[in-house]
């Protein structure tokens, strides 16, 4: 047995037990009753503590540069790296820090679900100075072992390849013309008319739209599920991936997008090459590039013209009591489009949407990089929602700084994801438009040519090459914000 | 820390190992789509092989000798004896017979799926004559460890401190007066009328009563959750049991009882004592016990008259489109103390059930104590089944002695459990009915105070007693089957 070998092995078994975590979380999110909490919760943390010790198996270390002086095919190679990548990640934090971290964060995280009710900054500062600091202890040993800048080091975390340099460009580019663009959007739209949903909206006649939507959308049901939880995820594994939404009795509007972005993110997950299943090549690409796939199912394809009629029909017959203007393609077209600056991230359109992120970059990267104090956030909030996006937020902190989950457990450097995925999703659909005529196959019902452009480009490409390459090697040329400029400005103007 | 805690530590994560093999196990029968069969079965099967070299580490020999000379508690003696138990039957079988075995258990089980249909016994016999095999190794060597027969060493694995003897008198008193006793209640039943249902009964509505059922016994909806599968089981973990049922829409009776029999399994699990959560001790104590806590809640109490009777109303409000002659009381109490012989153990009456047992038992035993061969199965089943119960299955593989999934996989030593179940219940019964006054507990609707008797004397318990000290402690005498016979006379005759 090669070197090689012995590590697919490895891998191959750590991926069993992630299998086991990731059914066990979406139990945990979808099916557990309350009571269960204590001991599923004991029985992850033995799990994930399992896990971390396989991750940071003491024979990985030689077995790892061993295998580099193996001859590997390219993709053998492109597997080694991915390995030596996540053995890296892993081992590089001491275990105590590792332990502190996750306390700290437990605890910030706990507090905050009341805190932010509360709107209490003052009590959710202190566990989060301690969330802060423990995060700059790690962004500064793995930015030593990276050879980059403290907040470079997390980004990597989430988006490997992606630099702050890198996201400076594309975010500074993007300050120029985003702002001037949404206020053009909302001029344009002020004077339309449109009807906001009422009625009764039954769970399951929107569990019946959003599988006929999941279906059209190449969901394979013999490998996923959808169901209820009240944060919509995408879990499970690739063989059987589990997407999850929640229901609004009054409106269907939301659920059904949520489902759609949501398959997006199976369908990649779904669509990940078999014959590298379990091994670190296999998997999906990035944070980013997952996001892609979610943004290309929900903002590329869900929310255009085309989509939105082929789906007017169905949304009528799946509620035959609700008033036919309501349903009226128009309409919808008018609801899915709608622009509107808010306080909450994950309430915002596309347009204003980059706007969040943007801020909450600038601050992460300051914050992890020691330029500013967890103490300068509200400020630093405040200042930028009144710049980017005209919105106050002067003491309301639960609309603000505290609206997310991501800083509470110390994930510094995971939002730009979103917005590099709304990039990404528009550079595809700019490239799949040069070779398919998308509207037609919208129109047709039959979406397979564009499928089988994103499993060939992406989907079948795991983690083989790094993002760079992929996003070259399938749009031929790298990542150009000009298209998510385009894509904004052709639809809303 | 001494050895005990050390021991204490070791076992409690290898039930927490134990609690992720048990979500994972119910969400393949129950949520998991086909297509994921194939990394769910590797996932778990990493799961088994930990949990294996858990149950087996090599210091467990040491910290249990130890541990022996330590001051302990009598509850403490307890968890050490069940630990030492535990360990033992996993450290006597060598690696490579246990995986003879199981891999010989799918090969059979799974071409079983298709012989049953085919009525194959020639095909099945190649594969059953392996299992038999392997399965007479394995309790040759139990015996040995254990100083006592092969049979009885496969016996002690569900049902410990139970032996062949003790059945062989056991079950030879029963077959005096169990066949005349089922031929006089035939005669007697002959001549009654009643109506068999028909109509639909749609799922939702049978949901809805069963969780009546499950909430009027107490079912804690806080810790458990009733759902679908195929074969119906009671799974989960004690602070999240998972029960399940199957419908057939043309008739409730059967999935209505099937959900009052899994709620007594499941309030056995709820009922453990929480202070040894994790812990042998804390276990339920055998399988002949748990499925007396399911007989006593389907047969003691659920098929009761009291019990229909209180159930009667509701049935009716939640069907109320059906012919109310065919859910009146008296109809419901004859479709539920129907007694009828015939093939099929699991859907046998409470009456002829212990024959399907002990002919099952006789053949067992004879097998893994080397006195018949697997050869002999199909004449010594079509003899003993007209003996016992008048029924000719010559010729008839699959309703015969291919019925059953229990000796494709070697569980040999099993089926005994069933009716020592039934027997303990009915003696259960008779103590609690020597203090309480059940029908009057029935009439009113409140039954708490016959959980109170059964969580005081059995569930509280555990595995902290051997099962004939809790039968003793609990009925003031050992299992005396005079309780089972009475109960039969008094409610079919």
């Amino acid at each position: 047995m090669t070197y090689y070998q012995k590590l697919t092995a490895h891998f191959a078994k750590l991926d069993r037990f992630n299998h086991l975590a990731a059914v066990c979380g979406w139990d945990q999110a979808t099916m557990m009753p309350t009571g269960g909490n204590q001991a599923r919760g004991e029985a992850m943390a033995e799990l994930a503590l399992h896990i971390h010790q396989l991750r940071t198996a003491p024979q990985l270390a030689d077995w790892l540069s061993e295998a580099k002086e193996e001859t590997l095919s390219i993709i053998e190679a492109a597997n080694l790296r991915e390995m030596t990548r996540s053995w890296q990640q892993a081992t590089v934090i001491p275990d105590d820090l590792v332990q502190a971290k996750s306390l700290a964060g437990s605890r910030c995280e706990h507090a905050w679900r009341t805190q932010r009710a509360n709107n209490d900054w003052q009590g959710f500062s202190t566990h989060f100075a301690e969330v802060v600091s423990l995060s700059q202890q790690e962004a500064q040993i793995r930015a030593q072992a990276n050879n980059c800048s403290a907040y470079d080091a997390m980004l990597d975390l989430y988006e490997p390849g992606v630099d702050s340099a890198q996201l400076d460009g594309l975010f500074g580019d993007m300050k120029t013309w985003l702002t001037p663009l949404t206020q053009q959007i909302i001029e344009k739209q002020q004077s339309e008319q449109f009807i906001q949903p009422s009625g009764l909206f039954a769970v399951e006649q929107q569990q019946a739209l959003g599988k006929y939507a999941m279906a059209l959308l190449g969901f394979d049901f013999n490998h996923g599920r959808l169901d209820i939880s009240s944060h919509p995820f995408c879990g499970g594994t690739p063989s059987d991936v589990r997407i999850t939404t929640r229901y609004d009795e009054s409106d269907f509007v939301q659920s059904l997008m949520g489902i759609i972005h949501e398959t997006g993110h199976a369908r990649y997950e779904q669509g990940l090459p078999k014959s590298l299943a379990g091994q670190p090549a296999g998997f999906a690409r990035s944070m980013g590039l997952h996001e892609s796939q979610s943004l290309f199912f929900e903002m590329q394809l869900g929310r255009s013209d085309a989509f939105i009629s082929a789906l007017t029909a169905n949304i009528q017959r799946v509620f035959p009591h609700i008033d036919k203007a309501m349903l009226s393609e128009q309409n919808l077209l008018k609801l899915y489009t709608r622009v509107q600056p808010g306080f909450i991230r994950v309430d915002a359109d596309e347009v204003t949407y980059p706007a969040h992120v943007m801020l909450r970059y600038e601050i992460e990267r300051d914050l992890m990089n020691q330029k500013i104090s967890y103490r300068d956030v509200p400020d630093l909030w405040q200042h930028k929602m009144q710049a980017y996006l005209g919105v106050d937020t002067a003491g309301n902190f639960k609309d603000g700084c505290m609206q997310d989950i991501h800083w509470t457990d110390g994930s510094f450097g995971y939002f730009p994801s979103y917005t590099l995925g709304a990039m990404y999703a528009a550079q595809f659909m700019a490239a799949i438009k040069s070779v398919i005529d998308v509207n037609q196959c919208i129109q047709t019902g039959d979406l397979a040519a564009i499928f089988a452009w994103l499993e060939s480009h992406i989907w079948q490409k795991g983690s083989i090459m790094t993002t760079a390459e992929l996003i070259k090697h399938a749009t031929g040329e790298s990542l150009n914000v000009e298209h998510f400029r385009l894509h904004l400005q052709s639809r809303y103007l």
